[in-house]
């Protein structure tokens, strides 16, 4: 895949952090191939063999690799662990590159426009949202709201106070009439097809981040405490506690 | 897949117009799998493979189907015969409806703003292009130039002479210092990801299209003239000129 002395970045992208699973074959900007399932997946089960026939596909083998870039949250628990997990051994293994790039800013990237502020929110039921507010710059999606697991309502109102024009995309459907009763003209919808992760938008803002510098202690923005994580802290209120996952 | 008296529409979108090859199962607006290979594709050989796969992963059989969709040109003479003798047949056998989507539109359709046009051009060669401009209107793309196989500088000179800021996706290698020197700031360029066909997109735009009337009788836009179909046609100045590929 070389030209001359120009080394291409061959970037394997995956996103397993919610419903979907998507994943890429890159080299630099070019999506070499690339799937993405909605339904019926079994993420553990599926991922690997998804990612040898696309590397199959691209005729790459995983020596051709140069950086792996995951979608680390928010989203499940399970999802993420699977997709971290994976990229990690995998980065680790083949000592390439890893970033982590935002599941929700990777869904914000799908969006064209510059002159919209894009919102984009998981449903973290009982009425809360795991939500990032962006405005698109030169193609790249910049936080105006960082992610966060927020009370819907409260996000409604920081949505409001913003007073723009705002693309919403993510789980609409328990969130949607209010946003139209709420924001009115300022509430933008688009098609579902942009509210679908593509592991070419992870791969994409994944080639123009840092890699992370410690690989081993790559973990996933969960964003939000388990029960167990929240019981671990009260029993251990002197330990730092950004640390859980590698403890349990 | 159905809920009471809701039936839903369920979709296979194909687009193996030009280089890549890309197969999407939907239902109504929901991408369900979908797949978009750009490299070492052999059409005719990996076409009914992943439309067989993305169906079985997607739980659904033919049976199933109520509408194919199919990129039905500009593009390569052997990857719009591969698609559209697909579909055809996909709908004639299943006895389904099937629609024609615009090759350069489904690119078009990509973006989302509706403040700038969108320009696709594919590599005609002996600098022509096969092109289209459109304007995205409640996110469907609504020619402003029709489809069409044109010397390069003839376009440009059209979308100088439109005096609008306008995207242009697709094949740029050939054409991108030209329109840079011509347009100036008129000219807006998109990561690479943003001129890569989706079916997703094909589907969508064609669960919008009324279906096609006559399936038997369906050929795709080549919007130009092979040397074969030349030769032809000054052998036979009486005949109708529309039913080339019927009559070959």
């Amino acid at each position: 895949m070389n030209e001359g002395d120009y080394r291409e970045m061959n970037v394997l992208a995956l996103d397993t952090s919610n419903r979907p699973l998507s994943v890429a074959v890159m080299a630099d900007d070019q999506v070499l191939a690339t799937t993405t399932v909605t339904v019926n997946q079994k993420h553990a089960a599926q991922l690997l063999p998804i990612i040898e026939e696309l590397m199959h596909t691209a005729k790459l083998t995983p020596r051709d690799l140069t950086r792996v870039v995951v979608a680390d949250g928010p989203g499940s628990y399970t999802g993420l662990r699977i997709g971290v997990t994976t990229a990690k051994t995998l980065a680790s293994t083949l000592n390439i590159e890893l970033v982590g790039v935002s599941s929700l800013a990777a869904i914000a990237a799908n969006v064209t426009t510059d002159q919209q502020l894009v919102t984009v929110l998981f449903d973290g039921r009982n009425d809360n949202v795991f939500a990032g507010v962006y405005r698109i710059v030169d193609q790249q999606p910049v936080a105006v709201i960082a992610d966060q697991h927020i009370a819907f309502e409260d996000l409604l109102q920081k949505l409001v106070a913003l007073d723009e024009k705002v693309v919403v995309l993510g789980d609409l459907d328990n969130f949607q009439d209010r946003l139209v009763q709420q924001l009115g003209d300022h509430f933008v919808a688009l098609p579902a097809v942009w509210s679908l992760t593509s592991a070419a938008q992870v791969g994409r803002l994944g080639q123009a981040l840092p890699p992370v510098t410690d690989v081993d202690a790559f973990v996933p923005r969960y964003l939000r405490l388990t029960k167990a994580e929240a019981d671990w802290q009260k029993q251990h209120p002197e330990e730092d506690h950004n640390d859980y996952v590698e403890k349990v």
